[in-house]
């Protein structure tokens, strides 16, 4: 197992990979039921004649796949995936038959200033489907400590 | 109950107050073990030991509550609430003690250039706390339907 990445230990241009998450139909029913109760996330015949075209995961649940894979297959950050902000886009529906991983990058590093034992990154993640479709861009601003002395 | 609002019907300036959600421990920890189980989301002992000081709510778990306050008593926009993107900035932790609500205004509204049936909103939202602590800010890209003429 790889020792934990502390800010010293990023670049940019830096590359990760997590595993896959398989959805169904039964997950995304349960997280809509949950947190985004609208047809199109609940119902495939009221779906179809929706903007969607069929039954589609919130957004906000790919989003919480996106953390979930970052989390238990991404980037071992020191001190953990601490997210201080977010910017998110949703290019293609989700779909209950995808299968989605992620892949991030390194596009920006910023020792702190004020706060000499860490910095920020700023990681973009594309999730993809199993047709490489991009489902979700997320730029996220991450805090990261320095390596202690 | 009013009528739903059609993008002919806003007004930049708008704003929209949700019903309170109210967290607990379980909600938390629940949502964490699916979606982002880290440490500080999941267990008090080494929570106090993290940067949070204390357990605190995945920042995805606060977004995704925004979103059920909005489409269950947010702005009843015909078509729903349909996200193309967001930016979300978390400013203080959400604790599991927190009682949640969500406050919203209409920063601007784009008819759409090449789809006469539609237009793009900018809805910015804040999640407070029952301090009146903002939690979260959001900015997010709504499409909303013109009025069938």
């Amino acid at each position: 197992m790889a020792d934990v990445l502390y800010l010293d230990d990023l670049q940019v241009g830096d590359t990760f990979t997590t595993a896959s998450h398989a959805l169904d139909v039964d997950q995304v029913t349960a997280f809509a039921s949950q947190f985004d109760p609208q047809p199109f996330h609940l119902d495939d015949a009221q779906a179809r004649q929706s903007i969607f075209g069929g039954l589609a995961a919130s957004g906000w649940h790919t989003a919480a796949i996106t953390m979930r894979l970052l989390v238990t297959s991404g980037p071992r950050l020191a001190g953990g995936i601490v997210g201080a902000a977010g910017q998110v886009a949703w290019k293609v529906p989700t779909r209950p038959t995808d299968i989605l991983h992620v892949e991030s990058d390194v596009v920006e590093i910023t020792p702190s200033r004020s706060r000499p034992d860490r910095g920020m990154v700023v990681l973009r993640s594309r999730t993809l489907n199993q047709h490489d479709a991009v489902v979700q861009e997320m730029t996220a601003t991450l805090m990261v400590p320095r390596r202690p002395s």
